[in-house]
């Protein structure tokens, strides 16, 4: 028999954005592993079971975990932010998991920021569109770049995850400042930090105003296609480009 | 007053992936609106309320009768597959909303396609990505062309919706021909079939291989980046270009 390890996206926060699939694949564990941040937000539901921990930069040994308790015959899940393959864990659990035969993963999907955070300012997304991390703790920054200036030529809205850090403050700026040699500069944009959470905030503005904009790694952004209006304080990207509502 | 209209992602299909926010939006509701495959999805939880369906092409009609009802003191919400924003109505009704200024939208994020697909075949999008619709109703079919050539060179994976009708049964070939100009024959890919509803099938495949492969509107298709791999019948990318796992 296999040991089933699930890895759940919880979603942005709060139990209200999880799905069912990931609340009872939850009541059925006896260990709950995850980035304390996000254990925080799990609610009484969840207090009789086993919670295991790691900081952040841990994630291996947070995986590893998973895999020696499952072992064991412990009925193992790992909980992510958003969704479990939209950066999230399951990539890693399946690298690991290589070394352990006997166990099996079960990926459930949660709300990634993108969706959550396009909900908050309207419909930045409502076309194709590309999720970008600028991160480059794994990635060269030249690949990111390169990304950034595809994305703006073949005019897709953005969804940009980690734009900013304590030890990488400027990236944003770094960011738009690419995109800037390709798109203008009042082209529709906007932020959300905290989705989901406690303290949520939100703001539309200009590519060239986003660029010296505060923002933190709790924050998502997003950038307009050509068709992306602002309206009524939302972000809204046409759902086409051959559209007229009569 | 503002007569609140809920615009709703109910994910890909069954009760179980949508999130109690949408559920408890939709218990509030007197109406339910949507396209008749997605309404005949809602569990017996929702029998008392009243459905509104139009066919597919008939969008708008459908967004309309939403803010005709809520003008009326009704409280309504419209369903959408997937994510209210991703490719969903929340554009429309924001585009339409403007001629009633007495309703305000409440968008209710779901689980997408890009993530409930991934779950399925493993973590194909585990590192920047891009979503690329292959209908060209409401789009040149050069825009989405130079988009493919664009997500190819960037290294992007990439998640396609709408990859075939009855009206383009050619168009994944299609698109796979121009990926193919850029990225080598066997680069890892897969697709899945009625995600989260009955019937539900997958298949991994190269892109060379994809490209004759039978898919249909309700099929999700998932294009590797260079890290991608299969693994035990699974999709992989990696979550980063500069991890070594010891």
């Amino acid at each position: 028999m296999k040991h089933i390890i699930n890895v759940i996206g919880m979603g942005p926060g709060e139990e209200r954005f999880m799905t069912d699939e990931a609340k009872l694949a939850l009541d059925d564990s006896d260990v709950i592993v995850g980035y304390g941040v996000y254990l925080d937000l799990l609610s009484e539901r969840y207090k009789d079971k086993e919670f295991y921990q790691t900081p952040m930069k841990k994630e291996e040994q947070r995986c590893r975990y998973c895999f020696e308790e499952a072992v064991k015959g412990r009925r193992v899940s790992l909980i992510c932010s958003g969704d479990a393959g939209i950066y999230g864990m399951a990539s890693l659990m399946y690298e690991i998991g290589k070394e352990y035969p006997s166990c099996e993963l079960f990926i459930i999907p949660g709300i990634t920021a993108a969706s959550s955070g396009a909900a908050i300012l309207g419909a930045p997304l409502n076309h194709d569109f590309c999720v970008i991390s600028l991160s480059d703790l794994l990635t060269p920054w030249e690949k990111i770049e390169k990304r950034l200036r595809a994305a703006a030529e073949a005019d897709f809205a953005m969804a940009i995850y980690n734009p900013s850090s304590h030890k990488r403050p400027d990236y944003l700026a770094r960011a738009c400042d690419i995109l800037l040699e390709i798109i203008e500069p009042n082209r529709p944009c906007g932020f959300v930090e905290n989705i989901g959470r406690e303290g949520t905030k939100s703001e539309v503005c200009s590519l060239i105003e986003l660029r010296d904009k505060k923002v933190n790694m709790f924050t998502t952004v997003f950038i307009g296609n050509s068709t992306t209006e602002i309206t009524d304080g939302k972000l809204i990207t046409k759902r086409g480009y051959l559209i007229e509502v009569s």
